[in-house]
């Protein structure tokens, strides 16, 4: 047998750190894909000249790519024979992604529950993004529901992670040099800074993008993401290819620009779900709600804790849940995360 | 109101100068997106080669990447309620856009006409790119008809700016050193020069694109313009999105390299009109007319003004207008521009 | 006439080399492309990292990128009035492809021999690849069915090249500086080394990707081959775009990373013929046979002849033609190469 199988519930050992194949290095190329595939324009993220106006050397590759590509390693060895994708915590970015580096990426186990039915279980990994200097500049903990390769009752003992809520604002790690003392809001396209925004308040980001198979495809290869259930129209009896949930993220975060344009980077993610299956046809829409606010170790540097939330046509403004306390159907993304923006 | 709600005519002042957001550095990914949008095979555009074989340093970035991408950045400000854009005019390149550079865009409002309805108004701007240096890279004037925010009869005094039918050749800026004088027609695909073009004649480009949704898409939110009308089906009542005309502009003159491929480097864009509009299915031919011709301050670079058409399936062979003056139904774009061959 | 109407069969001479038009410089942003158009994860040509562990100065660009480069320039002179690809042979590559490098190509005509009907004829071309340095970095021999421009028979004297079967591992080039020596197959995603495979081995690849219109014309595009077929939809009755086959060797070549993942770099094409038409909505596999292995100069790294074939949705596993010899229906693409991989 050549191919992968990927791995089932029983493969997983506690504490084991598994190495994901295929390093990655990233260029220019990468950058001007992320404009092609999302109606990004942080400004930071676009132009070397505003990044240098905000202490750092160049524009980092977006947080969002970094994640995605990071995450694209794991998927293999992770999610190949996941059920579903269930949660997200703890993840940090620890330092930027320039043109020319090199990502590599590992996971390790830190919990293992077995379902009841012996059929399948929970695994937690917490997966670590490396540079070629061998620096961490991404982690995250992430659990997913996987099939047992052969149903069984004897299961491991059941370790449940304690995982934090959302990373403390103490723990946000900010770029080396970041400041945003010479900001200029014109160039970033928004006059709003950390001060105007209000614990509670609520943003509708307005624009909607209708999604075509050919861009999420081209956006979950380009992550090295390869799982058939994005690509292969046979796979499913109704024909439909699943949108890789990271497709969305970044999507919901790009529209989200019209309202938070001064959110320039990415801190820490707090958790997210993906509420509900995306395809080809939905138009995505976002809205935003403020969850909290912070000092950071730089003056100038605000902290803003968000819940994005990504919606399809025909949803509610603002509204996340039933009635039932269950997603609204039309929900896509809950995406709870910190980004760091100007005072 | 956190989002931006764009500018409505009572909003401009005749005078003002409105910088862009969003400043944007360019790379290697940008160009090679630009070759999987567009059929562009341009030599000069092409090959670093080429280029140094014509005087320049390097291969620019293509010079209508250039015009998009200041484009893009002047829609939030000008064209985000227009209900049409109704112009170009005095359009220059001024210098090439070299990978690493970073643009930026301003534009001055020029002139100011209110519809008799009171429910609409015509805005000229004069807008203008720069590069890192600040540079002027390019510079034109367009006109919009934008919606008023409250219909009114207080309008300012109409000022209607004289624009020139076609910008005189002696204002046509080279970029510095560029020569033709070693000219590779081969490695340009093209035998025929400067000298073998007669005013009058026309050139049917021959082959045809069909346009996907996805393509346009890719292509518009690469140039960060992201006009709700590109992107969201759920918009208009037929389900239609609105391809962005520059996205004909740059097929048609991609195509045009079948009959036009010395016509290396666009100088000018004297006007051009976006005839009726283009839907995603719609397969894509041009032609060209020869409008003029003139020298240049380099006696190996001759510079020819061009009519290029944009047309879809079932249109008459150079067949602009119908027999009441109005443009054909199948005719998509109507462009008038100098550019640079060799003589 | 300043359109390009290709050259018919009575247009090329035997010994007649015919340079090609449109050098080309690649670029991080060709990279990133190939990641994105198809599911590629060869960890030598995604990380600079790997490729500096193998001996090599840095990732170089994919050998089929390189191909698909130099066989679109080759286009509007061999097979713009082509009826059918016929084959291929004596493929090598013979240097990496640079970032930054630029490619141009020339073919020499080898072989011709007129049909009987009078109406067309076979062309063999040695095709070449050459970068900015003047160092041939592909070649490979072609041969097309040409339509003639005014059927006749003053045929010329048929001249039908012998061919090799396949290249002779020693005619094997390998880059400089190449070994495997200290491999890291947890990197490269795949325990299998060279003395694993065994000749008549078959190895199903097991994913399938579904294609989009848009995806193979950015990708047909971005070698700049820009036959009509593959892009206008009103060329054909039944509307369909003719998929160029090179999209389909790259698809077929990234899905057999499952299973080869070792098999880092192509250095023969010993054969190769596009089994029936490939269209948008076809959900394309793939299969491999070990048909010979061979050492190389180099201890560390060795070869094996693989027999790759693409199918679309509905074929038999592992069935390559029918009962009568002919392709099987559902078989789009028969290559037969040399790879490198460790042992």
């Amino acid at each position: 047998m050549k191919t992968n199988p990927g791995r089932f519930f029983e493969d997983y050992r506690l504490g084991e750190v598994i190495r994901h194949a295929v390093p990655r290095t990233v260029s220019g190329g990468e950058r001007a894909l992320y404009h092609a595939l999302y109606p990004a324009r942080g400004a930071l993220y676009s132009s070397d000249e505003f990044a240098r106006g905000c202490g750092l050397p160049a524009s980092p590759i977006d947080d969002l790519a970094a994640f995605h590509l990071v995450f694209g390693k794991s998927v293999p060895d992770i999610s190949l024979n996941a059920v579903a994708n269930l949660g997200y915590a703890e993840g940090r970015w620890l330092a930027p992604v320039w043109p020319g580096d090199t990502l590599s990426a590992a996971s390790e186990v830190i919990g293992l529950k077995q379902n009841s039915n012996g059929k399948s279980g929970v695994v937690w990994v917490r997966t670590t993004g490396t540079n070629q200097h061998g620096r961490k500049v991404l982690e995250y903990v992430r659990w997913v529901m996987v099939r047992r390769r052969t149903p069984a009752d004897d299961a491991p003992d059941p370790v449940v992670p304690k995982l934090a809520d959302a990373v403390a604002p103490g723990d946000l790690v900010l770029p080396e040099g970041l400041h945003f003392r010479d900001y200029d809001n014109v160039a970033a396209g928004e006059p709003h800074l950390w001060g105007d925004y209000a614990i509670g308040e609520v943003i509708d980001h307005v624009d909607g993008v209708t999604i075509e198979e050919a861009e999420h495809m081209l956006a979950t290869r380009l992550w090295q993401n390869t799982a058939k259930v994005h690509f292969d129209a046979t796979n499913r009896a109704d024909g439909k290819r699943l949108i890789y949930g990271g497709h969305v993220i970044s999507l919901a975060r790009a529209l989200s620009f019209n309202g938070l344009a001064n959110a320039q980077m990415i801190a820490a993610l707090n958790g997210g779900a993906h509420a509900n299956p995306c395809f080809a046809g939905d138009t995505v829409r976002a809205w935003s709600e403020v969850l909290d606010k912070a000092e950071t170790s730089e003056p100038s540097v605000g902290a803003i804790r968000l819940r994005l939330v990504a919606v399809r046509q025909g949803s509610e403004p603002f509204v996340l849940r039933t009635a039932e306390g269950k997603y609204a159907p039309e929900v896509l993304l809950e995406l709870d995360y910190w980004a760091l923006l100007p005072r």
